[in-house]
């Protein structure tokens, strides 16, 4: 059985998107920017099905890792909502993806290998048709910050990728707002640096 | 002329300090464990006029650095409070300290090279006399939290150096709460991972 991770960009202020946010704004004011070591990447903009980006980075190398360990994704509705809308035809997930809803609705089948599976589960029983979905491979809690917050509060989280970037955003969605502190020790794995951004491996060991 | 420079410990959702801080809980509820690799270096111990630490890892460089590049320290009212009170007769600063505060008194010298000096002044005027005091060294400004984000909103600030501590505090007072994203610019310079903490060196340009 695979691992459940979250892979997350935030900024040094620890917002993961940033004012203002809705369908044609997904990661709000100034957002993108957190996500800027990405664009740059081959594997990053392979996967969007756009040319362009560095093969040969250290970056690319860590993108692609994380693309392919992942077997299924976990989504809030609010993230699938505002990506239905800016999302390409070739949705960039290339695997099953499990939208965490409270109107469930039948699965709808994209090009390019993502289906979304709409669940009104508790996020034990989403994680458990994630795990099936992923067969021997990861789950990846991808989001948004209440989602990630509840995985993490459930203590069903088994390691933490973050992306920090350097930079301020001064408002938006903070990552990490209402974490029990009591529910996992972290341990570092390793981190990595680049010359725009940070790249930190934590393991969650329950207490 | 030195530069002015922010060195912190900060959890990984953001915290530099726990909840229901005050002048016999100055870290707050869980504080003192973003701080857990400092006692185990030699440097800090000494500064603290304790015994023990090692002295031979890259955590103590670091810390023995940091000391050692300071000509003086900037402080808000609150932490001078709440240090007061628990600080030792030897006060763990062995430097000029500058105490902003609405109610000036006389300077206090403390043994060890610690002498409090208490402005009544805007930040840059407050900056103006720790540069004297420091000659040639840097001026550190030491938080709190208030003071740290008023130097960086008025871009006085030429360096940012952050411990991460591998750990979710849940509450208590946020490090970078109310920053304005246009003043500064932030450049990775260099990050060095222990197995204990993480430390992030920026450099502050201003845009």
């Amino acid at each position: 059985m695979g691992n459940v991770f979250v892979s997350v960009g935030m900024s040094l202020d620890g917002f993961l998107a940033g004012p203002n946010g809705g369908p044609k704004n997904p990661l709000g004011d100034g957002g993108v920017a957190i996500h800027q070591w990405a664009f740059q990447t081959r594997a990053f903009m392979e996967h969007l099905g756009m040319e362009g980006g560095d093969s040969l980075s250290r970056d690319n190398e860590i993108a692609q890792h994380t693309f392919e360990r992942t077997g299924a994704y976990i989504l809030g509705r609010r993230m699938f909502d505002e990506g239905e809308y800016n999302w390409p035809e070739n949705a960039p997930f290339h695997a099953p993806v499990i939208v965490l809803t409270n109107s469930p609705r039948i699965p709808w089948e994209r090009k390019g290998g993502t289906t979304f599976y709409f669940a009104s589960d508790t996020v034990e029983a989403a994680l458990e048709k994630a795990r099936k979905a992923a067969g021997n491979k990861d789950v990846r809690i991808s989001g948004g910050a209440s989602v990630i917050q509840q995985y993490f509060n459930a203590g069903l989280v088994d390691e933490l990728d973050i992306q920090l970037a350097p930079m301020f955003l001064g408002k938006g969605t903070r990552l990490f707002d209402h974490m029990e502190t009591l529910k996992a020790k972290l341990e570092i794995v390793e981190v990595i640096n680049s010359p725009i951004i940070t790249h930190l491996k934590y393991k969650i060991a329950p207490v």
